[in-house]
């Protein structure tokens, strides 16, 4: 089944003590529609600029990757500059200039509108409920990525596009942030509340955390002994993730924690190399492989 | 087979936002020892002052817990103060008096220096050294535990007492210290070389991870609404740990899985009331069923 992805295609300059890129391709939408195209055919509906270019497209081709709904308009596409830590824990940002985002306003063609599986990566809130309502009536699943911004400056448009959302997908920081508690359990109650059943909560180099119905699962990040650039590893992990579900066709207990692994599995090669770069030559059988690691990572018998 | 473990036992006067408690009893040892002692015989090694009473010892009696080692000296018991911050993450120390501890020579008893398995808690590395000195031949396993303040202040005397142990069982933030490494798989090759094959990384509210000869293994901390008090949950960690090890006798790589389960069960019940409260009053079948629960918080099927 294939999944819709709304987001950011972006140009990003990135630095960190493994070495520096610029104008790399990136935005939230080209990792998740990269790593989910594993699994699944991704609709993508996001904007570029006229700089973007066939070469720039490349990343896309040859993968079940529909670009029907990109839209290429005057102007330079969106670009983010910033700067990671010795550790790589933490980032400046050293420039974001919207550019043709500024004036996004996605349309779905016609042939994405019958969308099963949705994901709103982190874009304003009403960008993404506007996607929504042009999904012909409701997707079997729809997950929202957002972000501090979003939460602070449009609390009451983030709570109304919720309540049309099956699941939350964001880091430790945000989930207290939008839920005003610290303690994780106690979030997901509220972030229940305001319409998600599940929440998937992403903590960087400590894994991630689905609270759900069924209770709790946890996944560890993968140990790498040189991560060269988070950047994207959050979009990587829920286009596995996504890529998985849509793929699979249900969202039972098991079928989530498998997405859990896979979403994982994303994230880690994600943060391999500078940008885009790993996903770029990654193969299926590495992912399989991976994922059997994961296994080795987390399993015990009694 | 009984387990030796070296540490302090002494009275903590907490704060968290759940309330307070004054002169509770506590101690590294202490919560090791009876954690430990749900698996496997324990023989204390520590100091007390004229101030611990027999209604003190009580936690002690009625478990497999030997206090012949457990020395009586004029003075007081070692004493501490914290308080703990809103989310309970952080603290500070209002209080520490060394007291009787100050002159802590560990002797031990006859009958203890046949141990095969041995845990120094975080004390003077020199006075870990010695225990391991009075044991007769090379114990079967022997565990370590230490703090920024030995790592900084009496670094080669901590060198020399690792040579000499199997398992350094330590939090992220000593890892890092010790190896001088962030990445904390480059940190444990750092460690293995120091003499331990076995680094087992206590990560708090993002559990535990283990680091050796046949890869990694990481397991959750217990998600649980309401911690009430961190103090001990690493000691009780590695008393479950320790406990379980010592009871299996065996060291494959599925026992060291098991045991860094049971390690993270221990220290869940401890955080759940302050002090030892939850540990006092713990039964085997609620160790049981909790290990149980943690196989469903990681478990998958691909």
């Amino acid at each position: 089944m294939s999944l819709l992805v709304v987001g950011s295609v972006a140009f990003d300059s990135l630095e960190s003590p493994y070495g520096k890129v610029e104008r790399a391709l990136g935005g939230a939408a080209t990792y998740f529609a990269v790593a989910a195209s594993f699994f699944a055919p991704v609709n993508l509906v996001a904007i570029v600029g006229d700089d973007f270019t066939e070469r720039d497209a490349e990343i896309f081709r040859g993968r079940h990757i529909d670009l029907d709904g990109l839209e290429r308009a005057p102007g330079k596409t969106f670009f983010w500059a910033g700067r990671y830590s010795e550790n790589l824990n933490e980032r400046v940002t050293l420039a974001t200039e919207l550019n043709v985002f500024a004036q996004f306003r996605p349309r779905l063609p016609e042939k994405y509108r019958a969308a099963k599986h949705v994901f709103l990566a982190n874009i304003a809130p009403d960008l993404q409920r506007s996607v929504l309502q042009q999904v012909k009536g409701k997707p079997k699943l729809a997950a929202l990525d957002t972000m501090n911004y979003w939460i602070a400056r449009t609390n009451s448009e983030l709570r109304e596009t919720l309540r049309h959302v099956d699941i939350l997908m964001i880091n430790d920081a945000e989930t207290r942030q939008l839920s005003n508690e610290h303690n994780l359990l106690r979030a997901a109650r509220h972030i229940f509340k305001m319409g998600p059943s599940i929440l998937v909560v992403k903590r960087g180099e400590y894994g991630a955390m689905m609270v759900g119905r069924s209770g709790v699962f946890c996944v560890p990040a993968f140990p790498l002994e040189e991560p060269h650039d988070p950047t994207g590893a959050g979009d990587s992990f829920a286009g596995g993730f996504m890529g998985y579900l849509a793929r699979w066709g249900k969202h039972g207990d098991s079928a989530l924690r498998r997405a859990m692994v896979y979403g994982s599995v994303m994230g880690s090669f994600a943060v391999e190399c500078f940008g885009l770069e790993r996903l770029r030559t990654l193969k299926m059988r590495e992912i399989t492989a991976r994922a059997r690691h994961f296994a080795k990572l987390t399993q015990f018998r009694l």
